[in-house]
């Protein structure tokens, strides 16, 4: 009762345990799944093997992991009733809206504790099945049926758009999916554990994450960044857009994290990504808003270490791989199942439920009610 | 960056912030939401006062609160869309299961940041109206309209009954209501505020709220301690049970608590509830088990300071009310809604991104991927 209390609002300074799953380094600029710098597997690592290693800790033995590829195909056929109840949403929700609905009817009583690897399957196999047939709906447009020829990334592409899709934006789109599977204890994985904690199920869980991915803070930007290229439309607008814009105090979507003080490894990557699928004219605006987006943030805040963030390139190459920008969150969480599958299996493993505590610095107790309380008072 | 770094695992003695809504003491059994000890509002003080109390930190100018009143009566007419979807939901899901996927369809979209007063309105009065429908739903019953004549204890009643509710069992639904509308930063609401956190909305984060009371750790247990007394099923064998289940190294549900090192003061409150509701063999019995679990419970562990805690009454009351042992979880979290709502309203006012950090123990940086790795390596 007597142990030293810590007071830190965003726990930034505390750990709230071990995980062999992924390290953020943030003054080296690297993020590291299970000993593999994210950077050697992308491009070009299969998204299943990718979940392969997050959720069993080494490669699999081939690519794409044959027991991921197998696995999520199967995911994809979903219970009618789960179906009807997706198709009977409201077809004009803010794409997150309906997902969190959409991950929930995923829990149909049948995810337990503690979590198997098989719900993890069913969780990252289901999620984007659901959202593509959603977005469809909204669109007036018939579902397409999952295809099992295709892997995670091809497929997603397949049920949104019916249409084969293309190598280049296949290989884009695993790219963005692979790097975003997972990193470190952010505060959707971090959701994810506390209700893990309670020895909940992996879908709650999931669904307390994607409530907490949602906020702009966490996920909810990278939209933002289409939108400002899109308002600046050419180079020789940008320095007058953003001076304006930091004029009024607001905030620069794309800039910035709250782990990384250097160039943080997934812009660099997407970076890469987006030159070889990018439109061209497109690249180019992006980087010279880059340029001079950093360069008055600098000017601004010379102390404050500011680096292009994943949002950044991430709208570059979901513009790209053909999404619109209110599904670069969702995409976003698509991707990130993976981590959250493999956050809560380790978490299962070594359980303690996570309550932390707060001061109390209301009214001192002894108030009394203004009226005659009782059973009989009324 | 070589601020000190605290390992918790479970946060136990890390503090994340202040709060004026609720004191948890657990040295001196004590449970305070802004001032007002609970003992001294309940029984007699309508539930509609008590989220008055909370979302605004003083007693309403009457009671039942007449802006409480008004609000959560509106809030019981829901838009024809989301009764459609909540009518599509498999008929035969675990109730929490379904109100995971309910809670998650009263965000429509509008539900924004920061949370206002009246949105938290919208949520607590939406929560047993969506409940209510569809457990009557499951077990094959039309829908009952809620009545904007009762109050929100007579109306949950109503609507799940279509009986005219008895006065005695309002007022002990409504203790219960009132003293688990808040308890602190427990572990759903907790995950609420990590969800708030990243400017999420406030039905994202009562869903993560409710992912998180889902696990039996939290809020998940009370029916069982029905089970355990429907089990025992006379006093005369409650030690032979007792002592089997011990000496299988199992749980006994409805004793310890992490705060508490004392009586829980809900459970104080809740057993003189039981003694005004209760069928009175079914008291005795809870009563005599309870004693023989004690004792058998403090001479297996004589330094562990265990009490019955909340949930063991709260399985006694809510039979007497007529709620079946499925619908208390979910009960629990109508009750909670108010909480959250008040959570939510405060973290707002003051909020930082809560993003704790993990140590990675993993294999270090650097392992090589067996095979070749490149956007033409496929």
């Amino acid at each position: 009762m007597d142990a030293p209390r810590v007071v830190s609002k965003g726990l930034d300074d505390v750990v709230v345990g071990q995980s062999r799953i992924s390290y953020v380094g943030g003054e080296t600029g690297e993020l590291v799944y299970r000993g593999f710098d994210v950077r050697s597997l992308v491009p070009g690592v299969p998204y299943e093997s990718v979940v392969h290693l997050l959720l069993h800790g080494d490669p699999p033995t081939s690519d794409p992991a044959p027991e991921e590829r197998a696995a999520l195909a199967a995911a994809r056929r979903l219970p009618d009733a789960t179906l009807r109840v997706a198709d009977a949403l409201p077809a004009n929700l803010p794409p997150l809206e309906a997902m969190r609905t959409l991950l929930s009817l995923v829990g149909d009583g049948t995810f337990g504790y503690p979590p198997t690897l098989g719900e993890g399957y069913r969780l990252i196999g289901a999620a984007p099945v659901l959202l593509a047939r959603y977005v469809r709906r909204a669109r007036g447009l018939a579902p397409v049926a999952g295809r099992d020829d295709l892997g995670h990334a091809a497929n997603y592409l397949w049920m949104l758009t019916g249409a084969e899709p293309d190598a280049a934006r296949v290989a884009a789109l695993e790219g963005y999916l692979d790097l975003l599977a997972d990193h470190g204890m952010n505060a959707s994985t971090f959701a994810l554990t506390v209700a893990i904690s309670t020895q909940s199920d992996l879908v709650s869980a999931a669904v307390a994450a994607l409530g907490t991915l949602k906020g702009p803070v966490h996920g909810g930007a990278p939209s933002r960044v289409s939108e400002m290229l899109d308002a600046i439309g050419a180079a020789d607008r940008a320095d007058a857009w953003i001076a304006e814009r930091l004029g009024r105090r607001e905030v620069l979507f794309g800039f910035g994290h709250r782990a990384y003080k250097t160039e943080d490894p997934r812009a660099v990557v997407l970076h890469a990504i987006a030159r070889r699928v990018a439109d061209p004219a497109r690249l180019k605006l992006a980087e010279e808003v880059e340029r001079r987006a950093l360069a008055a943030l600098r000017a601004a805040r010379p102390k404050a270490r500011l680096f292009t963030n994943v949002e950044y390139y991430s709208a570059v190459v979901l513009e790209a791989v053909g999404l619109p920008p209110e599904l670069f969150t969702p995409t976003f969480a698509v991707a990130r199942t993976a981590g959250w599958a493999a956050h809560a299996l380790e978490q299962a493993g070594d359980n303690r439920l996570i309550r932390p505590d707060v001061e109390y610095v209301g009214p001192p107790s002894g108030r009394v009610w203004p009226r005659p309380v009782g059973p009989d008072a009324r």
